[in-house]
C-alpha cells in the first residue's frame, strides 16, 4: 500500500502543477484551445515523453501517448479523460483520470513484457464544451462521430472552431482519420471523481459506474397575470410564481418517490419584471431529468409534463413547455464492469455500483467500444468549484484498483 | 346622468391631454421635478385659472387651487391626488383624482352661494417616490411631517432634492410654512382608481375606502448546498429553491386562509448562480404582507416567520429573515366614510367597502385630518401599466357620487 501512496503523491503533485496553469490568476480555468490549455497540454506531454511514451497531438487537439504491442494486429485499449476545464473549476475533474492513466502507463513502460493490446492514453481536448457550447469535441473525433458542421461554430469572440484549430496548429482536414475504427477497439476505461456525495458520505474510496444517465432538459414558461401585491385579493390572483413553486415541489416529490431511477431538478427560476410589491405575472424555470433507464426517463418526462399542465390549468395560468435537450442513457459494458468490480473487491473495498448523473467522454466512445468507468470519492461531492478535492488515500486506492483491473485485462486478452 | 357623462368626457379629455406630456415618447413617465412634470403642472394650472380659481405652487412643487369661504375663520377641506407618475405609467393613477376635483371646483366656482369651508384642490408633486426613493413628498409637506434631512438625498444623477427644488423655482426655506396646521383641517377627500380587480369583476363603479393597509416587507435568504443536478441523490440534497418554493406556497395558503384580513405576496425570487444543471444553493426572496388590522398584521408576520423557520429546519437549510419596511395601517374617518357611503347609495349604487392595499397621499394626511377615499373601477384592476383604463360611465358615476358627498358636506358644516 505504501507504494500506491507514493504513486498517489506523485499524481497529486502533477495535478497541482497542471492546475497552476490557468487563463486567470485565481482558480483554474483552462478552456479548449486557449493559451493556458496549450501550456497545460505541453506540460502533460513533457511528462508522457519523460516516461518513455511516444506521443502525438491530433486534429482536434487531443494529446495521445501510446504503448504499442509487438503484435501489430492487436486491438487498442484506451485509458482517457480530459484536460480542459469549466470556468473557475476545481483541479480534479478531468486531469485526475489523465494523470492516473499516465502513472499506470509509466509503470508498464518500465516492464519488458509485451502487451496483448496497444494501450493508448488520451487527454481529450474538450469535454466541458465551455467555449463552443458543444460537448465531447475531443472524444467524438476519436469515436468517429464528430460533426464537421461544428467547424463553423463561433465562440463568444466570434472565432470559429476551424480558426481555433488552425491557431492551435491542428489540421482539421485530418479529423476523420483520427477516429479509432470500431473494429480496432478492445475497450475504454475512464477514472473520474464522482462529483456527487455518495462515496464521501459512505467513506468508500471508489465505485464502479454501471451506466451514464440520459437527460431531458426542459424550459417551462408560466404566464399568469401581474398585479399589485396590495390590491388584488388572494382569491383573484393568477400568480405565476405560485404555479412554478408548486411545480418545483412536484418535481422534487416525483424525484424522491422514484429516487432509485430518477433525479429531477429545477435549477433556474426567474421572475420577469420582479418587484416585491408586484404579483408575479411570468416565471421561466428549467427542469433537468436524468435516468439510466431510457423508458423510465421518457415516462417521467411525460408524467411531469402532465403534472405541470394540471397545475397550470387549476391555477388559470398558461404553460409553455419547451424540450431543450435530450440525451439517451449509456450502459457500461457488463464484462468490463464485472472485471472492474473484481479489482475493487480484490483491493479489499466494498463494491459500490453507481449511475453517473453527469456526462463523460465515455458517452460518445460507448457507441464504438465497450466502456467502463471508475468513480473516485471527492470531498463532499463538490465539483466544478475550487473546493473540489480528493484525499490521498482514496487516490491510492483508485490507482491500486486500476492497476489490478489492467493486470487482469492483460491476462485475459 | 347625461350631465355627468358630459362632465366625465371633459375630465377624460384632460386626462388624455395631461398623459400626452411625458419624459419619453412612448407611454407616460412624469416623475417629480422633471421638465415633463413641470409642463404637466403648468397645463393643470392653466385649467385651474381658466376655471376662475386662485392658484399657487408651494415649496415642494405642489399645485394648489382654492375656493375660499367668506368666513376667514372657516376650516379647510382638501380634495387632492398627485400628478407625478411611475415610469411607463398609466394615465389615471393620480391625475384622475386631481382632474375630477377640478371639475367639482369648476362647478362650485360658477355658483354664487358661499362655502362654509375653504375648499382647496391640491395636485401633489410626488406620491410615487420614483426619483428620490421616498414616498409622499408632496402630501407630507402639507401634513407638516416632511423630514428636512431628505433635502440632501440625491437622485440617480446625483442631483439632491434641494437642488431639484431650486431648479423648479421652489423655495425650500418655506417647507414648514406650507403645512396646513391640524386645527385648520376640516377633512380630506381623495378619489383614485382602485388598482385592483374587485370593482371590475363585480361591475360596480365606485367603492368607499375604509382603511389603507399597513405593510410588512421582508427579505428572506435561503442557503442550502449547491450541487450537480445529475450526481447528488434526491435524498442528499439541501435545495434552497425547494425550501423557498415551499415558503411561496405557505405564504399563499396563509393569505388565502386569512383573506378577509391579509394579503401575502412573494414578488421577488432570485436563484444565485442559477444554472439548469445545478441544484440551487442560495435563493433570495421577498415577502409583502398587508392588512388594515395592525394586530393581525403583527401576528401574521410572526406566524410566517415561524413557518419559514420550520421549513428551513426540516430541510437543513439556513434562513435569513430581514425586515425591510414596516408601515402602520391607516383608518379612514368613520364620519366622512359614512357620508361617502350615503352619497354612493344616493346615486343608486351598491355600497362596497374596500381596504386599500396600496398606499396613498391620504396616509400622511390622516395624521392631521379626517380622511376618506373613493375608489373608481378600473380595467381589470390593472395599474402602473399603459393598459390602465377607466370607463366613461364609471367616471361619471364617480363624479356624481363626489358631488353628492360635497353637497352633503356643505349642508352639514
Amino acid at each position: 500500500m505504501q507504494d500506491y501512496i507514493s504513486r498517489a503523491e506523485k499524481v497529486m503533485q502533477r495535478i497541482e502543477q497542471l492546475a497552476a496553469i490557468s487563463e486567470d490568476a485565481e482558480g483554474v480555468t483552462r478552456t479548449f484551445g486557449t493559451d493556458a490549455f496549450l501550456r497545460g497540454r505541453d506540460l502533460v506531454q513533457s511528462w508522457m515523453e519523460a516516461a518513455g511514451l511516444s506521443t502525438r497531438t491530433d486534429s482536434i487537439g487531443n494529446l495521445c501517448a501510446r504503448l504499442s504491442s509487438r503484435n501489430p494486429a492487436a486491438k487498442t485499449f484506451v485509458i482517457a479523460s480530459h484536460i480542459d476545464t469549466v470556468v473557475n473549476a476545481g483541479k480534479f475533474d478531468g486531469p485526475l483520470g489523465v494523470l492516473m492513466g499516465l502513472d499506470l502507463l509509466e509503470q508498464l513502460a518500465q516492464q519488458t513484457t509485451d502487451l496483448p493490446f496497444h494501450l493508448e492514453l488520451i487527454a481529450f481536448s474538450d469535454e466541458e464544451g465551455v467555449r463552443f457550447h458543444s460537448t465531447y469535441l475531443g472524444s467524438k473525433v476519436v469515436a468517429g462521430s464528430f460533426d464537421p458542421s461544428l467547424l463553423d461554430r463561433a465562440d463568444a469572440q466570434g472565432i470559429t472552431l476551424a480558426q481555433a484549430l488552425a491557431k492551435m496548429g491542428a489540421d482539421a482536414r485530418r479529423l476523420a482519420q483520427d477516429a479509432i475504427p470500431a473494429e480496432q477497439w478492445l475497450g475504454y476505461f475512464e477514472a473520474h471523481i464522482e462529483q456527487g456525495p455518495v462515496l464521501w458520505e459512505r467513506h468508500i474510496p471508489v465505485a464502479v459506474v454501471t451506466a451514464i444517465a440520459g437527460q431531458q432538459r426542459v424550459e417551462l414558461q408560466w404566464r399568469g397575470m401581474a398585479g399589485h401585491a396590495g390590491t388584488v385579493p388572494m382569491d383573484m390572483r393568477q400568480d405565476a410564481l405560485c404555479a412554478a413553486a408548486e411545480f418545483v415541489l412536484a418535481a422534487e416529490q416525483f424525484g424522491q418517490a422514484n429516487k432509485e431511477k430518477i433525479v429531477a431538478t429545477v435549477g433556474k427560476l426567474q421572475v420577469s419584471h420582479a418587484a416585491s410589491n408586484v404579483i408575479p405575472g411570468e416565471v421561466i424555470c428549467s427542469l433537468d431529468l436524468r435516468s439510466a433507464d431510457a423508458a423510465r426517463l421518457a415516462s417521467a418526462y411525460e408524467e411531469l409534463r402532465q403534472l405541470a399542465q394540471s397545475i397550470a390549468s387549476r391555477r388559470r395560468v398558461q404553460l409553455g413547455w419547451n424540450a431543450v435537450q435530450q440525451t439517451a442513457p449509456v450502459a457500461c459494458a457488463p464484462a468490463l464492469s464485472q472485471q472492474l468490480s473484481q479489482a475493487i473487491a480484490g483491493a479489499g473495498h466494498e463494491v459500490v455500483e453507481l449511475v453517473s448523473g453527469a456526462g463523460h467522454d465515455a458517452v460518445p466512445i460507448s457507441a464504438v467500444a465497450p466502456v467502463t468507468m471508475l468513480f473516485i470519492r471527492c470531498y463532499k461531492g463538490i465539483s466544478h468549484n475550487p473546493l473540489e478535492n480528493v484525499e490521498l488515500a482514496d487516490l491510492a486506492a483508485a490507482i491500486e484498483v486500476s492497476e489490478r483491473f489492467l493486470m487482469e485485462l492483460k491476462i485475459n486478452n
